[in-house]
């Protein structure tokens, strides 16, 4: 009941959200190349932050298939979640803007680990909603991945002040972890099926 | 016959409209922590409409579950609904960027009571449609919720001309009452099934 | 086949077209209520054309529900109607910006005529797609408020540069005549049942 | 599985693309017909890049009905098209506000030419999903089409610094092309049917 909608609301918001990016790169007024040299860091934080909503959307698109009912706690938690996402956009031409300075390239550091922290929460309560033989909490198993991130992000925050290259490794980083193909829920409903 | 199509098409409204909201947050020039401060009260202006778009999107998604059949008025009723829905991102920009003043947040409050009144009638042509057995008009009751909100948001008008932070606070008053888990279509919904 | 998808894609264009009108709204510098009277016209423009892009959207949704297969045809009829939508926010933004002034007038009357062509025009080819027995012909009858608008919207555009409140007379008037409830569609469909 | 919500996906990111390259259109300051002329080159370059993207639309339409099952690498080949779809906004504004200089042409060339690669890859992963008897395969034969715009892409970046008219005709001269109805995939579904 009522799943299809919080597929669709989710999907829209992230769509638009993945788009509206995109505005930060703004056009140049020169028609030169070299015009446009100074956006190459919105380009690349632009880059950046597609590759972690795409992630985004694609776990949430697996988690959500495990999910067979949608309760209130549900809703509000995934819309807690879109919260900080919805603040990619900001975050990200902030950061672009100022070439990865230490004080934006901190708030972003905050605002991925909101957005993992909301998405951590999410999980626990469709877990919950499914009770004991949840299928989802088997096909996360352990969760190596969504719990290290969080950590990965809270450790780039203050180190970001002293190197804030240092912390966009460590964002790079946690992408590519979650780039890596992970079969986990596909193969648990793959055997369920 | 097409109640997908109008969820689909408010949804995608909706959607729109909690995200352009954020637009509002203009990436600072500065590259200090500090260049964030004048950004604070735009920002909370934008979780209080986050909160109340998320609130109606809720509703919404309750209310239509309810819903068999879509007819013309309904239609228009939800296209007005979606209307004043349209100006949260106007009225949260402009209360935001004046720190909450008087005649901004008067204005709020207008936009805030015409949409509650829009969501009257659309929750009055529904049950209508839907005959003296109305599931809707079983599962709200006496709708106290739905019946105070507008006296609420109408009595923050002038008050905001006198005091706007007791305007303010009547706003997160009416936004905490809805965010409350409200089971009653839920349970309704449940019992029938 | 595919019909689910062709629905989906114009929601989401016309839901992002009725609601980025409302960015043409700038938010005014001042914190007082006299601060909006200059964006009263915007503001007139911009509800009559939510009422406009609303009354596309109901009709649009009507005239699909009577199409059973998509064609080739009937795709690029559909883009080429969500085209002429598209430049609703650009007319509807200059012609408030100038206070209905008599060259905007007539652009938004162009507009107005181009999309009305575009939408005879798919349903010319929803007709064709359905042979003989068109559902959708027989709903529409003689089609007078499709083949008068066009006129009317004509005529206009002239008259404009002559008087454009004669023309925003016209453009309300053609509104009004389509809001009326129009139940050929829903009869017909009714009836079939 | 999971197949509608990576079309709704699609279809929202594409919406809003198509969507918000009518904010490059700027509302001009005077009020009449002459003070749209500097707007010329910025309205071709959109209605240009509104039908690319149309014609992306349609194709990515047809090519997912023959899809069966969605895989880890069609969620992110899918993906990978939508980021260099989401670049059309930011090349289509800087190519009209220049008049179609050289450099904007050829960049235009280069997202063209990405986007053409990306669509070429998902391609190649649905026909590997579906084995041997790839629906898809068949439907598209010896893909002349997919195989010929990325080399006149290709051919178009050098040459745009020759003569940018010449770049812009082979923009248009392949739009042509895809444009003159192609049947290929209806034809091999009506077969299947």
């Amino acid at each position: 009941m009522g799943k299809n909608r919080l597929e669709a609301f989710s999907d829209g918001v992230i769509a638009i959200i993945i788009t509206i990016m995109v505005l930060e790169l703004k056009v140049p007024h020169g028609e030169t190349i070299s015009s446009l040299a100074p956006l190459i860091p919105v380009f690349l934080s632009y880059v950046l932050s597609f590759v972690y909503v795409g992630i985004y959307w694609n776990n949430h698109h697996h988690m959500l298939n495990t999910c067979k009912k949608v309760t209130g706690p549900i809703l509000w938690a995934n819309l807690h979640l879109l919260f900080w996402l919805s603040l990619f956009p900001f975050v990200t031409g902030w950061m672009g803007e100022n070439h990865f300075a230490s004080a934006p390239s901190a708030i972003y550091g905050v605002v991925l680990l909101m957005a993992a922290v909301a998405y951590f929460t999410l999980q626990q309560f469709i877990i919950a909603s499914q009770g004991p033989d949840s299928l989802l909490k088997k096909a996360i198993g352990n969760d190596w991945k969504g719990k290290a991130s969080p950590l990965i992000y809270l450790i780039s925050i203050p180190i970001a002040f002293w190197s804030h290259w240092v912390s966009q490794g460590l964002f790079v980083f946690v992408a590519l972890i979650w780039l890596v193909p992970d079969r986990r829920i596909e193969n648990i409903l793959a055997v369920k099926d």
